[in-house]
């Protein structure tokens, strides 16, 4: 028997089994062999001459395979499928679609359905703004992706993109009771995309872009929110953007500087860098260079992107040139979403006193924590496996239940930069430190904070279209 | 005080009322004047100068807005809302997404979203055939609407026909456990109808098309049958004919006639009439006469419907002319599916003994029950408060809970009969009467035998894609 070393996991694989050929008293030996051990025994078919077997076995997790190739070695014996804890929580997807009221006779029938429901449906014909009453509209967003840049796998398609939007429903409705539904496009067409998220705009009170890459998630976001009268947030850019300011509210009061006067280098000038340095110029930040492939990007030289134009036209007040060893001297914080490794220790030496480095490339970041240790002040990372995690969960949950609850047409910068502002407050004066300059995306106030914030922003930019009793000093009971 | 006669209901206004203009005991008096009866106040806002109550008031259902007006009537008073029961059933929407797994910690996180979410999706870029095991589209059907023919309504408009998708989600849900999910599509010409369900295809294992006007209905299931590999069924056409032909079998059973020898007479070519005809075809009937405006179609005439020409051609095969009064004599079966009033009582007493009479018009039918009490042998309508009710509820879970249980690629015409045999079957020998030729929808046996039914005939009409146990004789056994 093999010796187990490493962790051991738990594996449910579907054995086709000829009993004329094999016994299982001959399956029990073979995946001994294998240093697997059986857990447990279902049928899960049978005939005269046939048995499909699950069998949970307890096995070293690289040793899956050779499983796997023993059980087709053997005469009669076929592997039919292998699943691991994470396959298994998979199975059948995440998310379903729940009826709120039972109907339990032909009295409930005749008023959810035929004929009771077309009274409801002249309602709406007659006040379309009733729709956010009597529809699922007022609590339901699309999470609408075409698969073209899903998490750092690429463009795998919108099939395969279908796990990731329902893991995000998951997290609107646990986080937030939000009503996600996820639409996976068939197209990567950037006119199709824009044209079908219009025409299947009215269930739904808000739209979630995701994993849409750059550039084109730059004009599907611009012209929907154009085109559309609910918002429109492309996650991807905006939720890392909000969630980078809170935590860059905080650590530039650890260091006692303000956050207008810093000097910010940031690295990769895609869908989340655009903007990441919007939301920084919205916030008050003047000095803020971009560095690309090509190096720092500064206003006059011809880019091959239109964003890069603008970047550069917007950016880098005093026209710094050179490399990204070059541009960091002296400034006070460093952005990265490039990648990996892009960043040496020798930089961060040569930043302004107690550097901040927000190294959020995925998975492995532009620096690692370690090789900085004790020359960077404030280092936070896109990982779950260091501190200062720097995750969209923190934003897109509350930012929703804000908008959807005011009824808000769009989410305007200035709610961005209230989000940023409200994440930043769950952190108390008294808890702020180096290792946490950001709440743990379990805090139960994050999302409370953040709608809050939202919601007032919106009545305020006059985006939300839901009656706002407060201005009639009449105000809201909690229901 | 007003006497309350007739049905009384109980509906909730939503008043604001101004306090240094009017008392709430002014309030009880007026609404007191008017016949209704307070039974419940809820205060739903407040601050110094206002106040906002929820009246739950009992009230003779005619006098609803007689209360509305002697409110609005009052200095310092506004009524801002009044829901009745079927109203506030309505709120907030009838359905909802749901997760089916909690996450309970950072480990449940990092399977069901980033980064464990990440080997899921690869497996399904690798094999797309995963996504239905490991996504929700094993279960989940989209419920397309352009709010061209919602109901008896008309064009109402796709955020106006929510509600009615909403209604059919949750007897989806109820009924059969199939996850529905409402898209009202904001179009209505026939391509771009098309191209949207294409590009939202990926994420559902069947399209169920509903109220969309004839005759573009047709083009546009099917191009989707020809263009996509998911099942796409126009419950308006195909449902109404699966329910009708389940009625037709029994009902001839009472009469002691073969349905392939009954002489058929149909008034109605839209949408659903030609779906019944050609399900009658198919079930091996050949004498049809259809019956429309300008009377019976017959082959040679030039018509302005394609549908109609197509009509002409496989029907009529004895030429017969004229109007339905003419055409209906000698007849075995009538069917409408035209408009209030067509048919006479004289006209049925011109068929051939023993009639059949589905008169399946909305609200009001061709003819009423009670017109030809004594006439008609056996009657059937579309309304629930007659006997034989004609419900399309009957067929669609079932028939999706089949077709994804065996992963069809589409609906066969076989499968549709082998549907309705399995509707009519459900109405024992001992139980079938003139009233009762169809199962209740109420009826559990239902949703099981049509499943039963529709998943062997895609199994023979070799377009279920799910592995067939039973060719190997391997059977599953019930999870």
């Amino acid at each position: 028997m093999a010796v187990n070393v490493g962790s051991s996991t738990n594996i449910i694989i579907r054995l086709e089994m000829d009993k004329q050929q094999i016994t299982f008293g001959q399956i029990i030996t073979a995946i001994g062999e294998t240093g697997g051990e059986i857990l447990a025994v279902d049928v899960s078919g049978t005939s005269k001459q046939m048995m499909i077997y699950d069998l949970t076995i307890c096995v070293n997790s690289n040793l899956t395979s050779s499983i796997v190739t023993q059980m087709n070695g053997l005469e009669g014996l076929k592997v039919i499928n292998v699943s691991d804890q994470t396959m298994l929580m998979h199975l059948g997807g995440k998310i379903e679609v729940a009826s709120k009221i039972r109907i339990k006779n032909r009295d409930d029938l005749s008023r959810v359905y035929t004929p009771g429901v077309a009274r409801v449906s002249m309602a709406i014909h007659e006040d379309p703004s009733k729709a956010y009453s009597l529809t699922i509209k007022r609590n339901t967003v699309a999470v609408v992706s075409d698969g073209s840049a899903v998490l750092g796998l690429g463009n795998i398609g919108p099939l395969a993109a279908m796990p990731v939007m329902e893991g995000k429903a998951m997290l609107f409705k646990q986080l937030a009771d939000v009503d996600a539904f996820p639409i996976c496009i068939n197209t990567q067409d950037t006119e199709e995309i824009i044209e079908t998220i219009k025409r299947i705009a009215p269930a739904f009170g808000g739209i979630n872009l995701e994993d849409i890459s750059s550039p084109r998630c730059f004009e599907i976001e611009r012209r929907l929110i154009e085109e559309l009268d609910i918002p429109v947030f492309h996650d991807d850019q905006h939720g890392t953007a909000v969630v980078l300011l809170a935590g860059l509210y905080n650590a530039v009061k650890l260091v006692g500087k303000r956050l207008s006067d810093c000097s910010v280098v940031l690295c990769g000038v895609g869908a989340a860098g655009s903007a990441c340095t919007k939301i920084l110029l919205s916030a008050g930040v003047t000095n803020i260079v971009g560095v690309d492939r090509y190096g720092a990007l500064v206003r006059g030289q011809q880019y091959d992107y239109e964003a890069w134009t603008w970047y550069a036209e917007h950016t880098n007040p005093y026209l710094k040139t050179g490399s990204l060893s070059d541009v960091i001297h002296g400034a006070d914080i460093f952005i990265g979403v490039s990648g990996e490794g892009v960043l040496t220790a020798a930089d961060v030496r040569n930043m302004a006193k107690d550097p901040i480095v927000f190294a959020m490339a995925n998975p492995t970041p532009e620096i690692l924590p370690e090789e900085v240790e004790g020359i960077v002040k404030v280092m936070a990372t896109g990982r779950s496996d260091y501190p200062n995690q720097i995750n969209n969960v923190l934003c897109f949950p509350g930012l929703f239940r804000g908008v959807l609850d005011c009824r808000a047409s769009r989410v305007t910068e200035s709610m961005k930069l209230a989000a940023a502002k409200a994440i930043a407050s769950v952190v108390k004066e008294h808890e702020l430190n180096e290792n946490f300059i950001i709440p743990s995306i379990f805090n139960q106030e994050v999302v409370e904070k953040v709608r809050k914030a939202v919601m007032d922003e919106a009545y305020e930019s006059n985006v939300a279209r839901r009656r706002d009793l407060r201005t009639r000093e009449v105000y809201p009971l909690p229901t």
